[in-house]
């Protein structure tokens, strides 16, 4: 079985994604490298590494992620009515924000390499990761404070309670690897604060600096946290039923590494006996052939998890396009913001 | 030889100042604990402790440190022709970056105790003094973006500059560990980012948040920057030859830990022949006699670092008192500041 959400239910003709991606990165890069050029001596050369700007031998960087938050930014500023480059503070301060968890996390995760390159702690050493990733937080507030909108306050208290939204998240994702009796609506708050609330943010600060009505502001902040909802979703059924040449990863990875994902964690919960069965392997440790594992996922789509996954994750995708149409936005930047859902969400699972 | 600072130059008609600092504190903590309440439940239960309101046990807690920094903010405030109360927000802000850094350092120290109670990374495990801390930082702007003062934004802006100063300072630190060449004036500059700034912000966060004209928030800053350094540079003399019945530390501890405090780095750097034989001493690895650290606290006098040290001192205390003179402050509350350096600076090294 694979499907795609985009398949079974949307695929409007679509804006070039890449292309959009493209040229937003090429709008917000040289505010974010003006920023990151302030940092401390130490500090900017580790982000600089991070972001893919630079190579530890000092050639040019072989370039970093997608920032599909920072396009979400400008793109949400665009769409309340504003010009895309009325979002580049909102845009430099969601992507700061982003890489400082990033930072943090491979360490707490003692994750060695990202993107198949040294991660800053296992390069410079834990200390420095963790004063790196300090100072991007402080860097995303300070600039964003330095933006002449009149609402880059409002925009700076969004950013601050955004992440704690996801620092919630994160530490109840650690707590969680202990606990064995993590309920499905525990799950979905934790991945709400994870991965929502930040695309949430992203797909609406740029409405926030540029004075957007609340329903605006709101209907972005839905449709973000949807198609973040949705990303986590079809991301936790890859991590499971994903073709390793497709997602880089090994074969079942998730339940290699026992990872409580959205459809273990339903299926253990409300799986009944092969539920139970699911719960009872999950509590055994130690490496178990690939046998096991296919058994164990098994259990998982016995126990109705990635059906409920696939079901939930069109759902979250539906309730982020009705935020979408209902928020009173431009047309053409409706119309890219939506595509990038889909760009972010439609992976065959 | 002992002396103190004030003993050799300042000591009016003083404030009481153990009291000053508890009215402070019985107005600052509500405001703390309501603040600290807001975080995630794991974050929570680990700052709780962390600040001394409760013991492991679930009892009430032994009390904390003397939350001088947020003394200072009110303070300022008040010094600024305001009521104390306006500048709670800003107090609340400056004790929960101080906190955050407080458990950032720990773990990147790798310090089991504080006040002798563990430390939250030694009981909780490293991810939750990494998320605790970025909560609380996170929390320090939202708090004050939340503030009814129509100059919260620029308050927020402050805090920000000034987390990232203490970030460079704790940066500069680690790397100043693994040079054998640190000059005089980076240590200087160390110290006043890993000390004097945030001191700095606290002094001036009342008058920001009061709107005071640019004069007095300057001059208070430079108060609180005058006040850090000496208070740094006391540490350091204290270090190597402060009473162990009254530091609470071990006879000798910074040469014992091969520390580049101000002295150090002084006698090494100018200290002719004494200070090479020092520079020797210190790429030396190992635990050493006791008659050993009394002959490199030797060298260190020789070098004149001890001189230089408490001289520098002296010289940051005048330069203080002399910007809050001049800073157009209110008389009882600049009473009550002065009194206040004095006290963090007035010890017997």
């Amino acid at each position: 079985m694979t499907a795609t959400l985009g398949a079974t239910k949307m695929n409007p003709a679509s804006p070039d994604v890449p292309a959009l991606l493209a040229r937003c990165r090429e709008q917000v890069t040289p505010a974010l490298k003006a920023a990151v050029a302030r940092l401390d001596t130490a500090s900017r050369e580790q982000a600089e590494f991070h972001f893919g700007w630079v190579e530890l031998d000092g050639s040019p960087g072989r370039g970093g992620g997608k920032a599909v938050r920072p396009a979400l930014a400008v793109l949400s500023a665009a769409a309340a009515g504003a010009s895309e480059e009325s979002g580049i503070a909102g845009a430099v301060a969601v992507e700061l924000v982003h890489n400082f968890s990033l930072l943090h996390d491979d360490l707490m995760d003692g994750d060695t390499e990202r993107r198949h390159r040294p991660t800053v702690w296992s390069r410079w050493g834990a200390p420095s990761a963790i004063l790196c990733g300090d100072a991007m937080l402080a860097l995303a507030t300070e600039s964003l404070l330095e933006d002449s909108s009149p609402h880059a306050a409002q925009a700076a208290r969004l950013i601050a309670t955004t992440t704690r939204e996801l620092i919630r998240g994160q530490a109840e994702d650690v707590a969680f690897e202990r606990r064995a009796d993590v309920g499905v609506d525990e799950c979905l708050s934790m991945a709400a604060g994870k991965t929502g609330s930040l695309l949430a943010t992203s797909a609406a600060i740029g409405a926030v600096l540029a004075g957007a009505p609340e329903h605006t502001v709101r209907g972005l902040q839905e449709y973000g946290m949807g198609v973040g909802m949705a990303f986590q979703l079809v991301d936790d059924l890859l991590g499971i039923w994903g073709d390793p040449a497709v997602t880089g990863k090994p074969v079942l990875s998730d339940l290699r590494s026992r990872k409580k994902s959205l459809p273990v964690t339903f299926s253990v919960q409300r799986g009944g006996a092969a539920g139970r069965e699911l719960a009872t392997w999950l509590a055994r440790s130690g490496d178990q052939s690939e046998e096991e594992l296919r058994r164990a996922a098994t259990l998982v789509e016995q126990g109705g998890g990635r059906e409920w996954a696939a079901a939930e994750a069109r759902r979250q995708m539906d309730s982020a396009e009705r935020a979408l149409t209902g928020a009173g936005l431009a047309d053409g930047p409706r119309a890219e913001l939506a595509a990038l859902g889909h760009y972010l969400t439609d992976r065959e699972f």
